[in-house]
């Protein structure tokens, strides 16, 4: 019984039966029918202009739209415990060309208005410190917490202000915008830019680039090729993106996944150190509470000395979660 | 009728068929079974200790295995005409930090010794000057010819003479491998690294990384990560490679795409530029020929004024090569 | 009367005679024989084997000598308000091809082996994070305190125990060995690169890389030329740093600069945030008290609400010094 | 009698006396007064709104100039034996971030019209190959070859319809306005940056980057600091600058330079490969010739087998120029 990661969960049929319909012969990299369609269908889900690329990884994704609106000597603000700063092994200082990652502080991984100000307002001596040139966030949090449409607005006003791009890190978008029951153009707020993640949520190995400044297409394009992320044989992950737009599917994957996340969430009471709200839950055990369940079939990280986290995903059986809620009442 | 790319081709079955084997959970990025099997497998294909490394792209297998012995301030020699110098979109100054192509000529997009040395020869001005670290040869080059073992032995003798790493582009390594009728070790020769391509062979997106410096593996998988190449289902990528591996499958679909060049290329005749030995075909056609040929439905790149590429891969058809063949000589 | 900046003191009349001097024509840029005699320089003074190269600032002599220890893919291990963190404009991103800053906490901007530990206890997640690679500290610190050899001694243990270069930032070396009264070496403890300061202490503007392992000393060539930072009349540099190693005219500057620090700082008494040790001082002063002494005609920088800075040089003259002393004790 | 290079030159009288003015408290970093005019001196110089910057080299003035036009992703069209491409080291791949140089030919080192659009005209295949973002040019160029404004205007136009910077490597640019006999602004064409050299024509380390869009000099100003090329003490160099801007003192003494090269092409006949334009001679001589002028005490360098370099400056004494003549015509 899985709750590693969303990353060790299956490819979804539907999923499956698109990359094998793509499987005849089209033209090479994103020239073929199907890369070609991404701008539209996600112009369509949106309701605004943008344009679309797949990548094959989430960090690939972040980093590309980034390096569209920050230059080498300017800087990134994001949260202290951001993916971008913390998980993606410098990736961001290899894409941005040793840009620099500007720390804010929130409560559950969460900026906020004043956390950003207060790095913004430390930068006061010109050449001699990096400036910022946009702001990061993740949607939903590395604590699984959502950010609401106006807190958002609130950033992106905040951005404006100080001529900053938006980047939202959607990883877990899918799972943000079941929570909040908005239209995915609420959840992403005033954004630049978006890095939507399929590939926890049913796809094998695509993630999508949105643009909503599609004039800034073009550069995405040349850094996705000089990164060496432009597959040759684009039209499949294209065809895993649009398998999972068709009909909605990202959405009821992801719903499921907070169900089966809510559900255990029930269970863990006072032991949540955050609300459940997305797929991930963060919760104290001591180490024989954790060695009870792992005896008991149930695999799922460590956090830190005091806490595990537990990740559901659209293919959590629900009997594992129940069975899960169950073990740790029984604790 | 299409000639246009290896890269157009289908999946292969048997690599559809290991994927969706792999399909099961398992703990993500290059920790699962599948992955971790590859460096064995590699082993026994070359008969020497090695580690490997699977990536999604052909760009990112060169750059990342030249990174392993190149630093920024220093320089690779390659072709004039090689693929890194002029298809991947400047992606060697990105991996390479701005690293410096030193370029040799050789007759069709080959590297010789004494082009090497010319290269070599004209790097006198102390820091002035980049000095190379590494050379980077195609096998097969980008005009379809191969390096024999000797050939290689001799490279590879320039290249430790002068303490500089041996890299292989192996795009259409099986395609060379098939060409020679030798193992694999020796037509990679007396290389460090290689990147050994599946994609235009069968594969979806799996290249391989082939480090036989094991020592050097890390280095590789901190930039692999670092460039946003670790997939986080790395599993699909791993099955993809292990499927062509089996019963060496790579070098059967290799031989099969050879074999429909060999039959273009007899049609062809005194029209070819480069003696036909893999699977990529220049053939001199002029623009009314180029339509006939078209209008009979066969795709195809124009190469340059004079010449057409032609490409064969492991799913042509019989049928389509022999009707291509019938049609050059009816022109 | 100006306690701004040591960057704003004058050149020594020692250093313009050394510079006139050097004004005779010889060949260009370090092939000069007063820069080929550097190394001989810095081995006497430091009684061990060692390379030294010109530049002209210290962003350059400390982001070119870590650059000898730290791949890109790595991170440095310094304090969260190092120079190099805060104030050379994101210098360590250009110079280090984005490796990452590893922020440790100290008193008074000085590392600790504790503080040290709790950074590289954190890096436990594999690819996923940056790993150290070098440690840097700043000796005299960012707020004048000086690093003991003992203290030096323990640092640098650490860093070969867990295989990680040391170096340091000596912009205001030479404060720190007066105010030790111990050896350079000692001052220096068990690093490998020193950025050792002379503009801020009578050069015009020549700082110097040494490099305790001399098999370094080629990298770091390489990279100065790449950065630029190869002058082509580097005889005037070479000559500044000769003119103030003779005679140890560096320490007699240093000495001076420290005791006028000395002097003020008896005069401050309570007010200061900071044992006094360099030639930098901080000192509580409200808004009234500050445009008071701003009023009889002293400058220095503000630095944060609460506090003031006054930075001492070779060139502060006695009765300035004295002066402000009882300027503070009047307040 | 050393004809070895202008930048084993001397500093003149007058850039010493500048520098020694400088030598009072002032602010530090480019905040001083001098710093801050030199903006004002330069859009007097060329009649038209621009900015400028010191720095230390020329290598860091022509990389941060382009630096403001380029983009890593990008390209800089240049002549295949320019400065830049053989002789910085690598700097611009430094500098640019992996920005890759396309090369043209031309008779002397010189861009043309014809040998840009060669350039241009190849690059067909979007995203796999890298664009040109900018234009660089070397007046005079490294054949001591001057273009002329025409030749400057044509290739403005050309850069102008392509949308792209136009650069140039002014290292010798003083050299070029002395030989043609106009304007500074003339000699530049419509240029968007120049790097102006000084270091070689009597200053000691000071080179100016001129934006003549000045919005862009921001950027300038923080790739500057980042690079460590913003010297604490600037006075410095401003002071060498002005000096050699005051009264035309860079004109005179490169026409001096220029007529010492005049004096000595003049008996080098049908022995020069170049016409003789500015302070770069290169003169065909065999190697018992070469040893018979060595013997008389010149000093010079080797170019090629058949090739010496010979390098006049504003302190070549006349007599060492006649007698360097006489030396020729007797061989």
């Amino acid at each position: 019984m899985q709750f590693l990661s969303d990353n060790a969960a299956r490819v979804h049929p539907r999923v499956w039966a698109a990359m094998q319909a793509a499987d005849a012969s089209d033209t090479p990299y994103d020239t073929d029918r199907l890369s070609r369609s991404l701008d539209e269908a996600f112009k369509a889900l949106f309701g605004r202009d943008c344009a679309a690329l797949w990548v094959g990884t989430g960090t690939s994704a972040n980093c590309l739209a980034i390096a569209t609106m920050v230059e080498p000597h300017g800087g990134v603000v994001c949260h202290r415990e951001a993916h971008i700063e913390s998980d993606e092994g410098g990736a961001p200082g290899f894409f941005l060309h040793g840009a620099k990652l500007l720390l804010a502080d929130g409560y559950g991984a969460k900026l906020t208005v004043s956390g950003i100000e207060a790095v913004l307002g430390g930068i006061t001596r010109g050449v001699h410190q990096v400036q910022a040139h946009a702001i990061a966030l993740t949607q939903a949090s590395e604590y699984g917490l959502v950010y609401g449409p106006a807190e958002l607005v609130a950033i992106g006003a905040l951005a404006r202000e100080h001529k900053l791009g938006l980047h939202v890190d959607g990883a877990r978008f899918a799972n943000a915008v079941a929570h909040l029951g908005c239209t995915p153009a609420e959840a992403a707020g005033p954004v630049d830019t978006l890095a939507f993640g399929f590939t926890k949520n049913g796809a094998m190995d695509a993630d999508a680039i949105v643009l909503f400044d599609p004039a800034k297409a073009d550069l995405a394009r040349w850094r996705r090729k000089r990164a060496g992320h432009l597959h040759s044989k684009g039209r499949f992950l294209a065809a895993q993106i649009l398998a999972l737009l068709e009909g909605d599917l990202w959405l009821d994957l992801a719903r499921h996944a907070n169900a089966a996340a809510a559900e255990i969430a029930g269970a863990a009471g006072d032991r949540l150190r955050f609300a459940p709200q997305a797929n991930e839950l963060f919760v104290r055990l001591d180490p024989d509470e954790r060695a009870a369940l792992r005896a008991q079939g149930f695999a799922f990280y460590d956090w830190d000395e005091a806490t595990i986290r537990l990740v559901t995903s659209w293919d959590t059986r629900e009997e594992h979660a129940t069975t899960l809620a169950r073990a740790i009442v029984a604790l």
